[in-house]
């Protein structure tokens, strides 16, 4: 039996999406390519939302994150970070690369950061970019925004990016509404895409700082560059057909069913996960109002290495994670992202964990 | 019937190759990835050369280009680029956006770079670093190197890269006898793999200076943080595991037959296309001192636009590449590299280029 994976990404590749996929795709200045180069602008934002900038570009999340704070600062920016989990320290960590001085607000363990904390800081500094993580893997917490906080920082001109990695065809974006300047993804997490793009999506108020910094940021990095490219359906450098045909195909299959089924499907496995979890005394770690819908942490009993349950699940054919840092021993992560939400996995998930996991508390 | 890519890559996938592959490998914290992402390290050495330090990065050869220059510059540095082409002037545009003084010397249009040229620079500047690229695939010409010019670097603590993006693979590297430190390559060129990793190498020279950039440079191009994640068999990032594996099988492919007879058979095959239009009375554009064995590039005669050609043999089916900038209109490039190094096509190709292509000279 194949193993099933209820990690947090990545995600098993959606083969039935890839059914009519050839694999063998024609290559380099065919009307197909070209076409699939331009059009991905407008797929992506099935998810990004309406009249953004989007586009793939080779890499992980990881690079997207990179790449955006690197097209839009400059040694000596003050930037705010708010720092729920290892991604936001990650988003410090590059930051700091840049030459940028960093302000972080972190947030309580299993709570998101709160938005007043961020409001306070801007109201003492000259912020040029506030920095969130939509869904912290690494605690399964989801960061709330709303409109109140954006319009705050439109008023001061500071841009707001928004780390969609792991929210990205899991859970509905609004990123207008949330004012969202830039924002980057990944494909293989919701998307159950091979890993290799990093998917990125901006609105004007970005683009106009972004080609202030065009021909100063690293040329593969360049957004106006590789955007202007794109347009004209190739890239400034090898364009990564292979993996935007795989992309385009599973796209195609979800707007087929539509973003309501895709997203609703990963909710509904979500809450099941939970049940299960719970239903044999598992506390989760996020606080009930900054609960990912499709990646549920739970603590593990303080008298059990969490490697046991995984350890026991593995040997089921059950993959699932463990926490990171200073939480390795003592949390497990699973996740229901894209193909993961498999009911009939998620019944013998269930079977598994009586049988064998409760018989460890 | 499906289209012959004869140009400058990238070519077809190599699907005997991939025959047992699966493409559902199982993810994460298993013994298969952590070992695949571990062995790559010997494995890409099969080309490389042996005891160098070598791993894949997502991204395009362009990524590796950069990646490259940002872990052995800083701003204030002095370089010498040598360039052919194209792709020579790419790592002049790169290396100056990291604020380092570039030295050029240009090669007459058909010729490899003279590597006297650069010594005697070095005689004036303190030079950090040297570039080159191997195989020109704007021009067709393959840079020559001798141990002569690597002993002088050597002697003045002068590094050396060499951008193979077009040749690994597809010539015999002798990466120590000609004393690089670091060089970079693709996998959609002579390999015949999917784009979308850059190939990394260098020794121990390069590792010193890398080691002092740690930290410094870019996040996600930093290759201490990288290499020593790997030799663990994970990134830190995100592993690119379904690339690797698409790689690792067509690497396993490779050296079951052995890489003299991957290699020769791209050079045969690269005679031949040159026969085929010489036949016709084309004239090559490098000298033949420089030509490379699997890409052969042509001047059309002044009155013929070379779209003229591309446009029949496209109307046959075959892909071949036009020149690029000043060079658009008038010469055609063809490759052999990996998988287009294929006789039954080449035959039609002689077919067609004497029933269709003679008629328009």
């Amino acid at each position: 039996m194949s193993k099933i994976l209820l990690g947090v990404g990545p995600t098993k590749i959606n083969k039935d999406a890839l059914r009519e996929f050839r694999g063998d795709i024609e290559l380099c200045r065919t009307d197909f390519s070209r076409n699939l180069v331009k059009n991905q602008v407008q797929k992506l934002n099935y998810f990004f939302g309406e009249n953004r900038y989007s586009f793939a570009i080779p890499g992980s999340g990881s690079v997207g994150m990179e790449a955006c704070l690197s097209n839009l600062l400059q040694s000596g920016d003050v930037i705010v970070v708010g720092v729920a989990g290892i991604f936001g320290w990650r988003i410090v960590e590059m930051a700091k690369r840049l030459g940028v001085q960093v302000l972080v607000v972190e947030a309580d363990l299993g709570k998101g950061v709160q938005l007043e904390k961020i409001i306070e800081l801007l109201r003492h500094y000259k912020v040029k970019l506030v920095c969130l993580v939509h869904l912290e893997t690494s605690v399964g917490v989801l960061q709330n925004l709303d409109s109140g906080f954006s319009n705050f920082l439109k008023e001061r001109g500071t841009l707001l990016l928004l780390d969609v990695v792991a929210s990205y065809g899991g859970i509905e974006l609004e990123l207008d509404k949330w004012g969202v300047d830039i924002a980057y993804a990944s494909t293989q997490k919701c998307l159950s895409a091979p890993s290799g793009l990093a998917l990125i999506s901006y609105n004007d108020n970005a683009r106009r700082e972004i080609e202030k910094n065009a021909q100063k940021v690293n040329w593969c990095y360049d957004f106006s560059n590789i955007y202007r490219h794109i347009s004209e359906g190739v890239y400034p450098y090898t364009t990564p057909l292979f993996l935007l045909n795989v992309l385009d195909s599973i796209l195609n299959y979800i707007m087929k069913f539509g973003k309501e089924t895709y997203i609703n499907k990963q909710r509904h496995s979500g809450t099941r996960v939970k049940e299960i979890f719970e239903s044999i005394g598992l506390k989760m770690l996020p606080e009930s109002i900054w609960e990912a819908p499709q990646v549920k942490v739970f603590y593990t009993p303080p008298e059990l290495d969490s490697y046991k349950i995984i350890n026991v699940l593995e040997e089921y054919g059950i993959e699932i994670s463990p926490g990171i840092g200073k939480l390795k021993h003592s949390i497990i992560r699973l996740g229901t992202m894209g193909t993961a939400a498999n009911t009939n996995e998620l019944e013998y998930l269930d079977e598994i964990v009586h049988a064998k996991i409760k018989a460890l508390l």
